[in-house]
């Protein structure tokens, strides 16, 4: 059924399939801390300030009231303003770095320090490619970017809603939604948060997959949650804590600020903000479970001075993706940010340039954790296929660039300088001879042919060579073996929970 | 004939013309710098190796060789072999930073130091816009061009050779494009350097433009020229410095490195012999006049594993650029590097993708001056219309990213989260009206409206809106006042040198 050998290597790759890829980026080449000390203090402060006198609501959720209160914390209705050392010493709790094993060993991931790990986009209702066009995402699109997702040797994490399969009853979707995940693919990835019984059952299904004695002692699935910004941390966020925390899973807390809106209107005001209701929200989660992992989410939008809309790749969230880099290691916490983001409708050169500008400042900036790295179109309303495997390959790129400078001695070539003469070529040099294959990063996606044989193979662009790309690697897809007794398990949870369930659209 | 007060603003935009942007960006974000000490020793190492072991040959100029020997540099034939130290003291000599007049002044540039300035593409023989395809260039074509680029205001350098006009012979085209930037726009340019006669063309035209007292006391005019790679520098090279340098006027230096062809396969190698080669350049150029201002160029490609073609925004490069950042600045030279490079042959995803991770590369490394920021397609073989104008937009951004963050006072907007609930918005609050009409980069050429909107609105991709938008600019294209007795002399000037030189067309 698989072309593995026992090591897990394959002997030979079918067309359309694309090698295997590193598990995760360890990366080697520098950090790049874009502000001096004195302008650190000052965001600190504005954190500080927020967290003991602007406060951050607890809402709709008492038993999260309830934890805050036993902790002595003050309060003033769901209010919360906690003394900030206080604060900064729970989030000090969480690991600056940790593991998420998945269900291939080989897949298993590590978040934070000097790794980086890439996800697929996460919530879109819509999906678009070039012979279909937009329309409603249907649970067979959901499996087909599973597949490719897990295909593809640059994106290391599965996430989970790559794109909303709208044709499954929303109460049931997150059965089918991880199953999938756990059934087509074998890299890690998220579970449900939409409602406190929706995170159980991933939780659960995750148990089933790794076993409870694993899950113990290790983290095997991670939630994303969005505060709902400003201020304010709901009932969504606060039980998901509850139920991935408590059992020593990973949350990310992503507060999503659409400055001038769900912030003011300046980049240093929405850095401060997103960092302090992430700050309360580990916080929290460390009166749940102390050393309970956390990511620091942070996805800044800035808008359109005509309309107000969204936009995306511009100057103002990619400088915040920097800064907050340089923020999210002076803390301590595994960062989430930025993406292949954009605002265009099409996988055209808007698309390319503002994602492009978001990914790089993203992956330069150190995001551990990448959600939104590949398929996003149109505001993050609609995955598009081709989007997906153009963001994809360009993830290739990053991966080499964050592998750092070699200078190592032979990197450095002298031997081919004695054999070439002035104006000469190093073509044919045994260094060239021995560097050759692995000296450049393959861009799949990217002609570099001229314009004639260009021309003659039928003048095709990017978008063009992706949908041909993305169809020939759902043609060659294998799906990864797994233990019957574990599969079995899971059709029994799933289909048991889907009987006890009711069909609920909304 | 112009909209311009006396102050020199322009009392109201018209239709299609963007609002003037500044002279050049003067950077406050930090610089990245990758490298610690012990690597930048290691790459300054195989420089002075290479410039005391395996030499640089100065080809067929016999006077560059008079030069050499009166300096009593060892030599072996037309190879130098120059103490490192020595080279390195004669570098120190050439200013760190120096300004280029422009005849108007509020277009002067700054070249070094913290500013940065973007240039349009050089060099391509062929155009491309969306309706007229790709064909040779021509005089009207060129003159479009430098119109567009007059302009723009995300552009601060007219470059020179922004299309290659065919229908001109060669012997005389440096005149036409002289002429072209001197009259058509008002920002600094390049001079031509193809031989040497047209070099003294250039001085001597820069000349009646600004004056030969400003001349004798200011740079008012540059030339980019190509060292022979690997590691020769050629007559065209040599006599451009003569002319330029002799005059106190600016050359650019840069080694086109393809990896693997003009330099060794590795990333290491090639940025040491691109700066040793531009090092031994520079020394000669003290050696002419010491103090003549120079810039480090830097143009490193990566090549096709399956047709060893040249390719563009790939990691390698894209690394480089932010090595050779740190490596100018070290040195203290001025640096030229990147661009918004792709091999694509049209304005699609993979045009956008690659110059935008060039780009953004160049913009961060602290490149000073950047030729190619604009309007480059095909490895550099056509210029493109949309390409130019989209480029350019997206240059807007990088300025704001380079502006850094501000941390005054009221950027943290503590007023407005007095004003706004737990859950509410900042659209209305004081402070967002204060700050809105500024808050975001405007990305003319991005479109944020909703997928609807869009397609009411035609469904058109960013090539057809760059396509729209550069005809509408050249509709409201206004000549820049020049004073009638300049004018008349470069008229002059240009009219005896057609008539003295013979057609020529190679």
């Amino acid at each position: 059924m698989s072309r593995r050998t026992r090591k897990g290597r394959r002997t030979k790759p079918a067309a359309g399939v694309l090698p295997a890829g590193p598990a995760y980026i360890k990366r080697k080449l520098s950090f790049f801390d874009p502000l001096d000390e004195e302008q650190l203090l000052k965001i600190d402060e504005q954190v500080d300030w927020m967290l003991e006198n602007i406060g951050f609501a607890f809402r709709d959720d008492p038993e999260s009231l309830r934890i805050w209160k036993k902790a002595g914390v003050k309060m003033d209705g769901d209010k919360i303003f906690a003394d900030a050392v206080w604060v900064r010493e729970q989030c000090a709790k969480a690991p600056s770095e940790f593991t998420q094993l998945a269900r291939n060993p080989e897949r298993t991931v590590s978040i934070g320090g000097n790794n980086q790990v890439f996800a697929p986009i996460y919530g879109a209702p819509f999906v678009r490619d070039l012979e279909g066009g937009r329309r409603y995402a249907t649970f067979d699109d959901f499996q087909k970017l599973v597949k490719l997702t897990s295909m593809h040797p640059n994106l290391h994490h599965s996430g989970l809603v790559i794109a909303e399969p709208t044709d499954i009853p929303v109460s049931k979707r997150h059965l089918d939604m991880v199953y999938a995940h756990m059934t087509l693919g074998d890299k890690p990835h998220l579970g449900a948060i939409t409602e406190k019984s929706r995170a159980q059952d991933s939780v659960d299904m995750a148990e089933i997959l790794h076993g409870k004695d694993t899950m113990d002692s290790s983290v095997v699935i991670m939630a994303n949650v969005n505060t709902n910004s400003p201020l304010l941390i709901d009932r969504v966020v606060s039980e998901a804590i509850q139920v991935y925390s408590s059992r020593g899973q990973a949350v990310v807390i992503t507060p999503f600020i659409l400055t001038g809106a769900m912030g003011p209107v300046s980049t240093a005001a929405a850095i401060a903000q997103a960092i302090a209701e992430v700050m309360i929200t580990v916080a929290f989660g460390q009166l749940v479970k102390p050393g309970a992992p956390f990511v620091m989410g942070n996805f800044l939008s800035s808008m359109s001075l005509k309309s107000g809309a969204p936009t995306f790749g511009m100057p103002e969230p990619v400088l915040s993706n920097y800064i907050i880099g340089q923020m999210a290691r002076r803390l301590g916490l595994p960062l989430r940010c930025g993406g292949s983001l954009t605002a265009s409708k099409i996988e055209d050169a808007q698309a390319a340039y503002e994602s492009a500008d978001s990914m790089h400042s993203t992956a330069i900036a150190g995001s551990h954790f990448t959600l939104h790295a590949a398929g996003w179109l149109e505001g993050g309303l609609a995955t598009g296929f081709e989007k997906l495997i153009m963001d994809a390959d360009r993830l290739g790129s990053y991966q080499k660039i964050l592998n750092g400078l070699d200078l190592s001695d032979d990197e450095f070539a002298r031997d081919a300088y004695t054999e070439v003469e002035p104006g000469g070529h190093f073509l044919g040099s045994a260094h060239t001879m021995r560097h050759y294959q692995t000296a450049f990063y393959d861009a799949t996606l990217s002609n570099s042919e001229n314009v004639e044989s260009w021309e003659e193979g039928g003048s095709k662009d990017m978008r063009r060579r992706a949908y041909e790309k993305w169809n020939s690697m759902l043609d060659n897809y294998e799906l990864p073996a797994m233990d019957p007794a574990t599969k079995e398990a899971l059709d029994d949870f799933v289909a048991r929970r889907k009987h006890e369930l009711p069909d609920a659209w909304y």
